[in-house]
């Protein structure tokens, strides 16, 4: 018997249960803090030497230098000869798909444009692939290819120079899915480092590995702080919180289909959350037997369980609008609209991280081949921030070119301003190049 | 006599040098970082009482209630009708061409975009403005109303629902040309708050502040790091170091346009940085001498002074070739092309916040009113970080609608790669879609 949470949106205490029920705090232990505080510190000072003091103590890897911490090209080769046909396929098809989707960004939202005005000025912005980025995969248990082809892809097709990955290898064991995934994805070079220390090296460069401009890519609560850490010194994609899935139900997908896409969430770890929202309080009841009768055999049941009791509801609306309206206040990473005329509620749907439209469209075909990356923001922070992207290994240059012309009509204008706040240098900059 | 060093890249000691010139700290003062951390704790667990204590203490404004902290729309549009004329004028001439600009930028990158594949599977991304942004405008000695609307009006354009402004107005004092760009760029609420305590209160929400979902604008120390500490929370635009100033100069520039765009960055603050690169050593000496005449004609010649002597240098590079290489190195926040092909030139930069086009394109111009956004990446950041732009206030959602057709060719990708991670939910929900 699973305690799964039913909420009813036309109770009187819905709104303080279902704040229990969003409440999750990102705050950081102050003791990961200060020990990643120093780690980055260390590797600041003494570089390759204490990397692999570092991967000795926390990876339990003995090397002599950081050449035994590097993976070549070759290796990662026969990693992926090594595969089963079909696993090889997969994961081809898969990064094909994920390739195409990232190039239709890229054409969409990725060039550079310009314009001239009436008086000949030219204005615009340049977009420019980022030099050099490091991507960050987890090992040991939480090791996932499919985040390799996830980060990788994106970076390649928006033309980045050097795609540098980072990836610890626990007691010296190397994850061949994982290094397959790196094959076919072109990354260019591996190093088997992790935590805070394969974040330092990355941000401030050491003898052997070279700095990039922004790592992207999840980890453990010592790789988030370190990230956090060095955000400015490079770029960094969002730290990422538990994952989260929310489905909007109308009643008129198979609940087995629902309860198993609940459990892909949950699947993940204990802190994972599944929601579902549904206006029929009788399929509810269904996907709750679903869930009863299904849980039983799956293989992480213990995590699914946890994780369901834990943060996971059934939430009866008192209508759709009613249910799109709540989805907007969770912003969820993962939004399933698993109804009949999913384009009717689409546009009332504001925040979210990816939105999956229609019974067959379960999130997993998302998190692995449909094209579109699996990099979301969590926590709420789809209110203001987007999915990993090929505009994420990109950056503008505003373009400007003002004519003769134009210089004697904004002059003018930009002199009036400067003066304005107290700045006569920019004022009289903008007078010099007007005509005597 | 200015002690202005000068470089040589044909000198052995260059590189060193160019270190030496480049370095600068973005290290948080750790006392800063704790006072802001008690500051943010308190706003959150007391709200607007706290706000109230703390604008009391910092900046000498006693108030009995947050309505005493609120500008109405009425005062904002009688400090608008208070600006001299021609002052009038060229605030809207500028919001104008700011809000051109950033429309063309929205229909150049900002639109939502999807596309059917062979197998009727919908792929794509929707673009949606951020509900509610807080702008962060600084009061005091350095108030720029300049920055209202580079805050401001790629809000707007993006279609964000409401525009929260907080400016601190020590002592009470009010800034008539602030106030009047807020009207000018359709600003929907202003608070007379700032510090640490206004960032509490925009990110975490208070009785009378809203919060909002990304907080932008530029501010003091106690400001940046409050902005970093709520980051997750809130979106935030880029920590902003001291300003910066590039110019790539083949000798074709009057010496003394050079030297007063020179002087446009240092006037600043004495943390600002200008350099000036040029393979013509005669042209250096020029622009010396440019900056020995104009310096005492400056008012705010002892900030310039200090500025140019501490972080500024004329640098003598072997080509123009090799000013670009470099001038890739250091990733300006604003960069002149002062030369008679700037088009030559322009392809060879990588990385810059804003490019500046030939003699006539004074980066005082592109500052004020040529319309790109003056909100730029200092501190090396244009490595990977662009302009504040309309990008900045929207987000995206992907879009995944699979058909039932797609879901037989995707079901089985998914399954094969989920069970190679171990994750039988996700492996069954896709499987759960084909066909038996």
């Amino acid at each position: 018997m699973i305690k799964l949470r039913q909420l009813d949106t036309a109770s009187s205490s819905f709104e303080a249960d279902f704040e229990q029920l969003r409440h999750w705090s990102a705050e950081t232990d102050a003791a990961i803090e200060g020990r990643v505080a120093e780690i980055l510190a260390d590797v600041q000072a003494r570089g390759d030497a204490a990397v692999l003091e570092y991967t000795a103590r926390f990876d339990r890897v003995q090397a002599q230098s950081m050449a035994d911490l590097q993976i070549s090209a070759a290796d990662l080769k026969a990693a992926f000869e090594s595969l089963p046909p079909a696993q090889a396929q997969a994961l081809q098809a898969a990064a094909e798909r994920v390739r195409r989707y990232h190039e239709r960004q890229l054409e969409a939202c990725g060039r550079s444009w310009s314009y001239r005005d009436e008086d000949g000025t030219l204005l615009g912005q340049k977009v420019t692939p980022l030099d050099r980025v490091g991507i960050y995969v987890p090992g040991g248990k939480a090791a996932y290819p499919s985040s390799v082809l996830m980060n990788a892809l994106p970076a390649h097709v928006a033309g980045v120079g050097e795609i540098i990955m980072v990836v610890p290898t626990p007691d010296g064991t190397r994850n061949p899915l994982v290094l397959a995934a790196a094959h076919v994805a072109g990354v260019h070079r591996v190093f088997t480092v992790g935590g805070a220390q394969a974040v330092a090296a990355l941000a401030y460069g050491t003898a052997t590995v070279p700095r990039v401009d922004k790592i992207t890519g999840p980890g453990n609560a010592y790789v988030a702080s370190a990230k956090k850490h060095v955000f400015g010194q490079v770029g960094i994609d969002m730290i990422a919180g538990p994952s989260e899935i929310l489905v909007l139900a109308d009643g008129s997908t198979p609940p087995d289909w629902v309860a198993m896409d609940l459990f892909s969430q949950a699947e993940h770890d204990e802190l994972a959350q599944s929601i579902l929202l549904c206006p029929d309080a009788a399929y509810l009841g269904e996907v709750r037997a679903a869930i009863e009768r299904l849980l039983p055999t799956m293989p992480r049941q213990a995590i699914i369980k946890a994780s369901l009791e834990g943060r996971g509801a059934l939430v009866l609306t008192r209508s759709m609008e009613e249910a799109c309206e709540i989805s907007n206040r969770i912003a969820p990473e993962h939004l399933e609209v698993a109804a009949a005329e999913p384009h009717r509620w689409e546009p009332l749907l504001r925040h979210a991280g990816a939105i999956f439209l229609g019974a067959y469209t379960s999130e997993s075909l998302g998190d692995y081949c449909a094209g579109p990356n699996h990099v979301l923001p969590t926590s709420s922070t789809a209110r203001f921030s987007s999915p990993l992207g090929v505009y994420d290994f990109q950056k503008r240059s505003s373009l400007i070119e003002v004519s003769e012309a134009g210089a004697q009509l904004l002059g003018p204008i930009a002199a009036e301003l400067a003066y304005g706040e107290g700045l006569q240098g920019h004022a009289r900059a903008a007078e010099l190049r007007l005509k005597r």
